[in-house]
Order: C-alpha cells, then structure tokens, then sequence
C-alpha cells in the first residue's frame, strides 16, 4: 500500500485481521473496519473483538450481515452445519469448515463499499498458514481477484495482502511490536465464552505464540491440543 | 459450457439473463436462477419476471436479499440514491446508476452457492453494449474474475459468460429463436407498472428489438426516447 493511500480493512476479529488492521492503521488512513456476519458459530465472539479493536485505533466499524450464507451455504463453520472437528487446523477434517469462496464475497463486498467511498485499498489477511486448506487464501486465488477488483472499480481499487507469504507466528510478532492486544481477539471455531483450545483454530494459535516467542495471553477451556 | 454441466444463472429479470437463461436450460442443467434484491428501484418490477421465466423452465429459483447495498453503496439506481438520468443508455450520466462492482459481489456469492450445491458452472449474461460504463461488465474484469473462481473453489467453478462479444439486439434474436416471452422480462431502470420509455435502459431495449427486427411487445409509459 502506497503511504497516504485511504484504505478498508477486512477485520474478523481474529489474530490475523487484527494484526493487518494495526499495520494498515501506521501506514495509512484506514477509512472503514469492515466485518461480516454471516451466521458462523463464532461471530457473536469475534465480531465484539473487531469492533473493539476498531475503537482503540480510532477506525469507525461496519457490519455487514450476510445471512444467505448460513440459509445456503454448506459448512460445518456455520450454525446450519455440522460440529466443528478437533484436530489440527491443517488436518483434512477442518476442510469442513471452508465457508465456499468467503474471501471471494467479502472482497468483493468490500471492493463496492471502497468504490462508493472513495477509498483507494482494500486489505485481507489471508496468510501462508491459510493455504493448505482454503483455496481463497492462496495467492492463485488472490492475484486473479485483484486484478478483478482493479479492472471492475473506477478507482483501480488495490487488494493488498501483505502476509501472503508470512507464518502465523511472524503475524503474532508484528502485532506485538505494534502493540496489539491479542486479549481482544478471537479464533476459536465453536464459539462459546471462552477458546476451546481443541479446534483447528485454537492448536494454531497456541503453536503460533510458541513459535513467536510470545506469551500466549489467551484463557483455553482445556490444554491446547488434548 | 460443456454440455451436461450443471449450472447456476444469475437471472435478474432483465432480458439479457433471461435469455442466458433460457440458453443455458437448453445446453445443460440449471439447478438454480438465482436473482439479487439489493434495493434498487427496479427490482420489485424484475424479480416477479426472473420468477416467471424459472417457473417456466422449471428451474429453482432463489433470490438473496443484500440490503446492505441500498444502505452503503452509492448509486443513484437505488432507492438511497438520486432520480434516474434520461437519455442514451451509453451516456455518462448514466454512470450514476452504476451500482459499484455489482457484478462481482453477484458472481462471488453465486460461486459459494453453486460450491455448496456441487454445480460446476455458472452463467452470467454481461454483453458488449454494456461495457462502455459499467466497467464489471468487460472481459478485462470478467476474465480474471473467472480466474479467481476456478482458482478459489474446490470444484474449479467456471465462469461462463456466453454474450460477452454480442450486441444486445442479437440477444434479442437468440431469445426469439429460444421462444422467450419478452413481456415477462423488465428493464426500465424507474421501476413503477410499466417501462417508463425515457430511461437509458428503456432506450437500449427499445433499440434492440428494432435492430433484430423483432416486433418489441413492451408497454411504455412514454414514446421511446421523447
């Protein structure tokens, strides 16, 4: 992202997006936090943590609801699926939980909400940890789509995705050289008040503050990964 | 599209995907039409047409509700926006009713539902005589939009786009060829119980049909173009 450029940040609530925010947030003027509600088991958690996390920043906060997604969509992620599987994030079983092409509408989504802004960037998360089991992380997904984006927005909108080709762990490290508080983020799959510590999710979380050599602040409902 | 590929239509009731849609039900599978109501003033005027036209073929029909557009996009085709422009469909005025990356944000969400009902293709009727304003309608957008779809869902969904190098009064002839009842297909960008006559839509359709010499059955409420 150019310096001085005015961008939307995608912001789930999670350690990824929060992370992303921060950055965008030093390099630029973030015009909108932009999350979605989409009727996934761990929405009601994440999304307080987005706004949040927009709030100390100074990022004024959107939320969009997406509620055809979970009436039409088929997975596990969803209220209307199945249970979440324990196991590690990178494990086939947690292909159950990939909400069909999500990165795909909620940039789009947020390329219309750009344009009718005049916002110049738009920024995802989507990081190296992602590939292995969400096709619309990889940047054979992202590339096409941002050309999309540019070539279908007057503006030449901008998808910038800085952590392509980063580990989790070196996202946990640039936050906390940010200042982030990773209290005031969200990754577990089932929802719930407090992480459960056996989803895909909270194993790859735990391992990245490990990996980081960060103190993982986060309170687990069991030891992670039993 | 190959021949026994089930497919999703994007079917706005317009008679540009009626007449994909009509194609697309002789070529393969539709397991679904899928229309938008996102809050412009023409869509309680087109949908009970994309309706009609499903029930007819017997194909499922769908409609999403994203109201999140008339409430934060800007274009003066919603019910949050300015009065229509009259005139040429191809004028600039007519770019305020540009509704910004629609086509995306449509395509995105129809390729997460057709992954989760195991279609591989999906249909949109975007033609050459849009692309003059409506940049999400070029094959500069539209191809690697198509790319990010194959890329970024498990089925490798493809995009088919079978009017992109037509002129819409050809659409007109094929429809003919097809037997569509154009009488159920809506245009004009007004709304209200019968086509205005002096909007830009109302022109380009009105045009169409005198250049494919077909008789156009549409009640105006205006001589054309006066």
């Amino acid at each position: 992202m150019m310096p001085g450029m005015q961008s939307v940040v995608l912001i789930s609530g999670g350690l990824d997006s929060t992370v992303a925010l921060h950055e965008a947030a030093q390099r630029g003027t973030v015009v909108l936090g932009l999350s979605f509600h989409y009727g996934s088991k761990h929405n009601d958690c994440e999304l307080p943590c987005a706004a949040w996390q927009c709030q100390q920043l100074g990022v004024p906060h959107q939320v969009v609801r997406l509620d055809f997604i979970n009436d039409l969509f088929r997975s596990d992620l969803l209220q209307s699926g199945g249970a979440i599987p324990a196991g590690h994030y990178e494990d086939v079983s947690m292909r159950r939980t990939v909400v069909p092409f999500r990165n795909g509408i909620m940039l789009a989504i947020a390329a219309g909400i750009a344009e009718s802004r005049d916002a110049q960037a738009l920024v995802i998360a989507a990081h190296g940890g992602d590939h292995a089991i969400y096709p619309d992380c990889r940047e054979s997904f992202l590339g096409p789509m941002a050309e999309a984006i540019r070539a279908g927005t007057y503006a030449g909108i901008q998808v910038c995705r800085p952590f392509v080709q980063s580990r989790k762990q070196e996202l946990v490290r640039i936050g906390q050289a940010l200042g982030v508080d990773f209290r005031h983020t969200w990754s577990c799959y089932q929802g719930g008040s407090r992480h459960c510590g056996r989803c895909g999710t909270c194993v790859e979380r735990h391992e990245a503050f490990l990996l980081a050599g960060v103190a993982d602040p986060t309170e687990y409902a069991a030891e992670v990964g039993t």
